[in-house]
């Protein structure tokens, strides 16, 4: 009997699901819009959704088969509980001036939605954040293969980091670990959503960056054909493509980013002295403009012991990596 | 047969030796005094002196013994290598203005010395940085007792530390994980040993906070009963001594460091969750005066997710703690 993996990769503006096969093939895919569940009331909704999308796919498949079962990668997700706690793009309190711990248990009410299922029935379910099922899927199908000490850091709306030490994911004893979104790099630097100021998230991100060309539009004259976009409209993609097209403000953008970026690094190599790092998610799309400055910053600020570390862009490049890396983690 | 380990704790002034058992009882010990072999010359004649001394200590034995392995915390120790790799205070170079590599093969060269002697030829030796070693006996003999996730950090002449994650320690890839030491605190700060600029081993060690008394006694006229010591004499144990009769600007230098120190910390948690920070060496032997700055720096400076994190001083207070570490590392 043919053994399935179901992968979940659940972001900010949509949750991708695969059939993936044990040779990391995606025999079937979906996606959900999560701006139909914006609401912490709209969670219950958003699951029955999750579960009979994954029955759709699984009753496409043509031959019999066996589900090894469910890994999910999210943002906040909590490896040892097998929540997604106070995510802060997901499922948002509907009334925002209320706050309050928001621990969406979704491992325990996808199994709930299933007990009469006998395909699915107390099927393995493994949540993790979206950073380590990215770090499973580059050691598995990508750049990080045969590795047993790596880190993959994701830049897309936050920043996210999956550790793999000793040929092990790092989770932490909260399940929390490898968070380097929230390592400080400013003092008293931007405002960063988890509260503290001046994390790497807030300037090394998709937004990040963003912000960045943002407050230098607002603070200065000087010229730039993002001038040509609606401010509160420019996108990180909208930088890159003017910092290809030339534009000095776009690529000085992409230094100041790289070069915080690259610092941050290197302060990580004392701490876990990975043979590599590789970088991926929105800011990385940028591809060379972010890579080479913050090569050049990491390398100028390294401890020389750790001077063969390599730095490269994530070497799964398909649009499945994610729910690849998510399913990876049941096998 | 009764099980020995022997552990060997090398450090910059001297080195420990103990005779271990399975319990953790040292039935044995011996020191070398390190000012009789400062150069890279003296290192054969340490070997031979480190040899001799163990098979001095087993000799004393009463019960017939079989030797389980041999486990070394040394500064710059290569895991993975078994050698110890340019430290700054050890075997220093015959000729100072030459700067070469100096990578001295220790498990090599004490087993060459032992091939003839049946109960050590061949045996089984450990060498990793003297963090790790105590690392391990803190969790065997100390706080970590039952812990999974834990870091230890060692304020001695250098900074330096041991991390625990899923049970096991992380060496890294190669072999120079957990040296919390080179973490850079300080945009354009204090020269480190390592070469870099502003890490936290200049302000958080026992030298470090040396450093910060003599700059701020010799930039200012403030009084203080430190001034009665040659300020080239002036060691941790003097800071300590006139804080705790009151001294303000000794008291002002355990919050500067404890500051520094605490912020650095709040830093790692996003990287490594722990459950439990220690801290030992030289400088922790000032107690709640070094202790409660950095708690506060910590607890004002971390991610709400970790603030549960527990800081404390190392719980192994007797003076082998760093030999029976050392020793648990073969068992």
């Amino acid at each position: 009997m043919k053994k399935l993996s179901v992968g979940i990769d659940i972001g900010g503006t949509r949750t991708k699901i695969g059939i993936v096969d044990a040779d990391g093939n995606v025999c079937a895919n979906a996606i959900i819009a999560m701006a139909a569940y914006p609401r912490e009331s709209d969670y219950p909704a958003y699951v029955d959704k999750l579960c009979s999308e994954i029955q759709r796919l699984l009753a496409l498949q043509e031959e019999d088969y066996e589900v090894v079962g469910i890994g999910m990668g999210a943002p906040m997700a909590n490896y040892n509980n097998c929540t997604i706690d106070n995510p802060g793009n997901l499922w948002t309190p509907d009334n925002v001036s209320e706050q309050h711990s928001r621990i969406f248990p979704i491992a325990k009410d996808i199994l709930a939605r299933y007990e009469n299922e006998p395909k699915l029935r107390g099927t393995k379910i493994v949540v993790t954040n979206d950073a380590n099922a990215a770090a499973i899927g580059e050691m598995v199908y990508g750049g990080a293969k045969g590795m047993k000490n790596f880190v993959v850091v994701t830049l897309g709306t936050g920043v996210g980091g999956g550790i793999v030490l000793n040929g092990g994911l790092i989770n932490g004893h909260r399940g929390f670990g490898g968070e380097l979104g929230h390592i400080v790099v400013q003092h008293e630097g931007r405002q960063c959503g988890c509260g503290l100021r001046g994390c790497i998230e807030p300037y090394a991100s998709a937004t990040g960056i963003v912000r960045t060309v943002t407050n230098w539009l607002n603070d200065t004259d000087e010229p730039s054909i993002l001038r040509n976009i609606d401010p509160e409209k420019i996108e990180s993609k909208d930088i890159s493509d003017a910092a290809l097209a030339g534009d000095a403000m776009a690529l000085r953008a992409y230094e100041y980013t790289g070069e915080l970026l690259g610092k941050c690094l290197a302060n990580i190599l004392p701490i876990l002295d990975p043979e590599a790092i590789f970088i991926t998610g929105g800011l990385a799309k940028a591809g060379n403009l972010i890579l080479a400055p913050t090569e050049k910053a990491m390398r100028e600020s390294l401890l020389r012991i750790y001077g063969d570390v390599k730095l490269s862009l994530s070497q799964i490049n398909d649009d499945n990596a994610a729910v690849r890396g998510a399913s990876a983690l049941v096998w």
